[in-house]
């Protein structure tokens, strides 16, 4: 393999010359062979973006020659576009607070700027990869304004993902408006409930995720830039930094605002715990969502049995014909990792140290990770899942009539205590409700009958009142 | 002691004569020896107003007698305004979904309400907990209603208190403004920065948290009454429903509405993720400024020592004189507190199953505790530390000097290779930046010195800069 | 109230002349008005059995008079022995890594051994909470010490507690031994087993809980009296060292043995992650435990109903007659409770730093905390739930014969794909397994008889084999 | 692209001609297009360890001919050794308790099977996933054994790794017996120390890692093959399920045996979390350990800089000449992850329900992650900086000199209150201890040199004694 030589504080090393990253790039992926996981390209993508807004404005104030700025912008438009991604060869678990990503941006587009350029790769006195591509910037500045534009940027199809499984459980609280069943606290049963209102509670509670998700996007939208090192924005021209802003503002295709105070912009990662958490109670709602399907599913003969899954795939390799709840269950898995990374960013958010977090890197590592991963379990679920859930309704109203959920409407005429005598006798006899109540006598038959109509029970009111 | 006989579905028992609480307390108490901590005296003191609410509704509608509703909310403002505290005897961690905690009160004031009648503690016929007190109830619409309320009057000190530790940093920031020092980010010297600046950030931080406090509160507004067991509201006159919730929010005096989906409100605790997740933002901010104000107070001789915090207690004994850093440490340690409590809840949380979450009353233990510790550690690190805080400038100027902040600032200037040289060649001769310059001639001594100024490198600005 | 006056490193202060802490105790009070809760009484205990061997072993080397001596053990036994319980005031979330505790029990000694000796509380040149009741000792190596007693002490019932469970269970295992059911998993029917096999396998993980607890007691046992302020022994006497470990072993009644290396021990804290780790591990069987309970028990009509939970009181405000699965509700919160306190626990012991780790107030509460819990709820569990379920074999027969579940037995005769064939049709047209095999004519009756036999299906072997 | 056809019970599909995997596989890749990660790949090669077992044994007991056990067992061998990686393509966080991965195996297997017989891929007449290579099989009895293996393997290189970081740690106590310096503790300074003494705690920290290591493997070594879908062993000839154990055991290579109770182990996965927990005590002693590299090494001139850790990289790309504390950094960064994947694990395990936990592939991820991140974070901490740490005694000395940590020695000799008062005049001051000490005529000039030497106070001993 043809090498070229490059050179740092440590001294030279050789890189493959065909290679667009460098030195720095070189070291990092030496020092951190972590994971295995590369860092989020979406993050990569925002950086770049943001190298081509500054190389721009750098231009236009007179610090870049304009050639060197176009061929910067050229090559962070072709990183944006999706180009050069096995450049980018860092472990997501890397220390350094996100120089070392910072560092493989500025040579990826420095030696592609230089080949635009008709230079030779690692021929930095044409494009360097510090004092041009990264003119005016710090890692400290640039990365977390990143982050930022990288989280709004997977929020929008995380929250159209969510639109469209509210949208599929209010389609079916609709298709089950009228499947009467038994209601269950504490998985006993408890009063009579519809299936469809059921769905509203999950539609409900999506609907609530949606409006978190939208709303947390805002107080992602403050950028750094021009902060530099630690926030005072030493090294950077003030029209720079008002310039630079706007312009990232403007390509990134999003509401951003320049912060006021980047020092506390730059150290303090609190509103990426904000975010999570939010992510974390869609999570919850997912994960109850889920359990729920599973629980509601169970059987096919020997549980509940009330909807019926889609099937997506044999369940078992020694079960001929056992279908499994597998989308729920993969939903879970996903609430529970997102609840998981929920913690890391916890931590590391609450162990950085005076101007700067070091822990950047995990930071964005589980926030990006939690927002796709969420929004592909939201869309397998909505898709493979609730779209194709059937009732099963004579299996609901076999169950309801068993079931001895009724009593609950006697109790505003009786009392709860001769009610509850009721309940009782029913369980010990394996009666009905209404055989008990007629075998105590404890109202006529005809004002029984008008009191225990399960229907008129899952709608506010007491059941059979007179006045 | 005296006894009196009272009867449940499982049969007859003992109370002592002189208690209000009836059976149904004494069996729980009985059932859930666990933690020792009691249910949070707040949230009895919501489902106390709650009751009182109820109860004058009811009677308005026809369905209490006056008398009776009379004496209900009498009792129920006696619990309310703190007395009768002993007679709430049940353990936080609970089974039940908060039904012995419903359960208690609801003794509690028919037991008092009798008493004040004149009739005589457990003779239910005068008023029933259930029949009277708890009329057009269920736990399951009262507690979560009453957990709300009770969170957001927890909210109000703490963000008072937030407001006051913003106040006091932001006095530090002013009082410290002119203090130099050097900035650190990885815990390695940096540029220089102002001590005032550091407090600056953490007012941001702390600016944050207010407001999240203060647009979270909106989020706690549902209240559900009226939706009894799950929600449908059987058993519960649609008037009563329009107008207890209207005289809750009233006597609680915070903007509740009526929830739209009660079903949905009763079994999702997704809100109280979103407030723990929020709190635990918080949490963050605050480990993380107490860690620096343990960092920068180090020493005091052998550390950083640009701070001194005010002395609190002695802090050894063995090592005499020995003073700590005690107030962050409590901070730090409530931060991990609330952190972990925010794990917690949404297990809690994501593990409710169809029309009810039965782990209400592990949420409503750990989101209270967390807002009411949140509340006292921010008001000792308001009161016990910061506004006793002061700067040690000379410490502060004598490492600056000492360090190689300076350096960044020359790459504009020279380049950032250059500028490395410089910095290595410091380093490795024990000299300063400027004297490193002048070593290696790259700028004239007039031009350094414009450059090296620290103070010009605190501002936003290429240091030196000729135009 | 009378007082006297007590003076430290930041002057006089009053203190309440009857109390027997002093302004160490106060001062420490009022810093930290946070939880409300105390500091865990049984590590009070632990640290007062350490101040009178140090006592003891004082006198026998000369260092206090034996009337000093034999004044501070009675104290120490007193409190050992449960008195003066309410002189141990402050707040269990403490900065200052224990020193507060420390100084409270230094203090409540002193003075009551000031009484004992016929002096005036206050008169420290009589018993001198430092000079004497700490001599050679400093909180750094008292404290975590003494928190491996209480650990070590709370271990025990805990055990006990687990091997009752264990055999609780294996009691029902033999008890429904006999019961044939549907065995499920992913909550979908699967095979058949006997519910005695399913309590079998509850045994057995609290089986490897009780040894998980009996090995983590070795892992406490190290003792580091003696090291002093960071584990170097500075001020204490190398004979004082040898005895003063020994003495605490003695009166623990556990085999405590001095550190090798105190400085290891006194600032790592990794050993309490180790026993919280496996104290979650036993949340986590109880919590899976809890939940099969809950869901094995749902109905009792409208769900599995395949077992009856003991009744524990009345299960609802509003549903006459329900009772709900209270016990293992409540176990169930107990699991999430200890499993959120092993993050606190673990981010605490991380977050130490240099010779101390200044946080183990919290990694004290949480982890006794977690201890008495979950003796409690292990209690609850066995003696309010375990002792008491009864099987429903009819309710377990009837959903096995329902159900498809001896397909499995069928695929080693005639394959997984024509046995899936079999399943599919028996669900298709509603019949058995049995009918739909004749149906397609996939082996004769009596072949299909043999092989059918669910019983035999419980053991391993191929159900029906020939040979 | 050539297609063949596959069928399964939801019907027919087109596969790739030349893909080894079959129609499960590939309805299990759309159903989970979640996080982007494969399943572990150690975890593919337990599996197919163990169907190569299957495969032979049950040739040698007349299942199979040898001619197609022959085949399979070549394939899984070619698995085994890394062939055929591409080809194992679901997502870690997949549905299904694991059975996608299996089949995934299967299919592998048996189009590798088969075109080694000389087949056509797709041709299961001849090699069948189901009937042959998972026969007398379940995923529930493989995967839990294949993931216990798995973990085995892994442990071993981490084993070795915290061998090596111990001896390391262990040369530098050596290396830095000699250089004293500040003990602090609360980041206060506290009392003399010398380096080596810093690096033998965390040597001890570290050995006992390698302990709980070691001791832990013990726990995985319970195979449960032959309990086929829940344990009951239904489908497993009884002989195989002896062979099958221990010819698994042999080619693993490690000390496995067979379950005595396999209803439990399949059900029940306490253990990965019992495992989890330890490797999370040594995330937080790896934490700890960096956090203290960090600060022992801040400055490198305005912090503490007692120690200097390797260069590895430039460490900003705004500040010339920084170098940053990189590894360490990652290591807190690795610390955070495993501490919160901890967290999955238990949720996971925590939710299984009934005969089997349906979140096995989660635990499996996560635990498997853990495991190898951690290896590779011991290994960088290992070469890249504590081998290569050097200590500053200058500095260490200047900053003792400078410190007052000496006032605790004249305690014993003075008494607590006078030391404090010496202390007190010296921080008042600027005097040294010493200077105090003369100044306020405690002690005669020559009994204060005698107790006020630095290195005496490093070991056990009352510093100056007499006797």
């Amino acid at each position: 393999m043809e090498m070229r030589i490059e050179k740092d504080l440590l001294g030279e090393r050789e890189v493959p010359a065909e290679v667009y990253y460098g030195i720095h790039t070189l070291r990092a992926q030496e020092n951190f062979p972590l994971s295995g996981y590369r860092v989020p390209h979406v993050l990569i993508q925002a950086i770049a973006l943001i190298k081509k807004a500054a190389a721009e404005v750098n231009a236009e104030l007179g610090y870049l020659s304009p050639e060197v700025a176009r061929a910067i912008a050229v090559a962070a438009d072709e990183v944006v576009s999706g180009k050069w991604r096995d450049q980018f060869i860092i472990d997501a678990l890397q220390g350094g607070a996100g120089t070392s990503t910072n560092m493989n941006v500025n040579e990826v587009l420095a030696n592609r700027a230089i080949e635009l350029l008709h230079g030779k790769r690692g021929d930095y006195t044409l494009v360097h990869p510090l004092n041009h591509v990264n003119m005016h910037q710090s890692t400290n500045d640039v990365y977390p304004t990143a982050l930022r534009i990288a989280a709004i940027w997977l929020l929008k199809p995380l929250s159209e993902g969510c639109a469209a499984l509210q949208e599929a459980l209010q389609d079916k609280e609709a298709e089950f408006a009228g499947v009467i069943k038994v209601g269950r606290t504490e998985m006993q049963d408890a009063v009579p409930i519809m299936l469809g209102q059921e769905f509203s509670a999950y539609a409900g509670a999506i609907a609530r995720d949606r409006w978190r998700l939208y709303k947390v996007e805002e107080r992602l939208r403050q950028a750094a830039l021009g902060g530099t090192a630690i926030g005072t924005g030493l090294n950077a021209d003030k029209k720079y930094i008002f310039m630079v802003n706007d312009r990232v503002r403007q390509y990134a295709g999003i509401g951003l605002a320049r912060a006021e105070n980047m020092i506390d912009v730059i150290q303090n990662a609190d509103v990426f715990v904000e975010v999570s958490g939010l992510l974390k109670a869609l999570a919850v709602n997912l994960g109850k969502i889920a359990h729920d399907f599973r629980l509601l599913s169970s059987g096919p003969r020997a549980g509940l049995g009330e909807i019926k899954l889609p099937e997506r795939q044999a369940g078992s390799s020694i079960m001929p014909g056992k279908v499994n709840p597998i989308i729920p269950e993969a939903v879970n898995q996903v609430a529970f990792h997102v609840m998981a990374s929920d913690m890391a960013i916890a931590m590391a958010a609450q162990s950085g140290q005076l101007e700067l977090n070091p822990f950047m890197p995990l930071i964005a590592h589980h926030l990006l990770e939690s927002l796709t991963v969420l929004t592909n379990a939201v869309k397998i679920l909505t898709e493979f899942c609730v779209r194709g859930i059937t009732a099963q309704p004579e299996r609901c109203r076999e169950l309801l009539d068993t079931s001895q959920v009724s009593v609950t409407a006697l109790a505003p005429h009786i009392g709860y205590d001769l009610a509850m005598k009721v309940a009782r006798t029913a369980m010990e006899t394996g009666r009905t409700v209404r055989e008990a109540a007629l075998q105590l006598g404890v109202l006529p038959e005809e004002r029984l009958d008008a009191i225990l109509d399960p229907r008129a029970m899952t709608r506010p009111g007491i059941a059979g009142a007179q006045k």
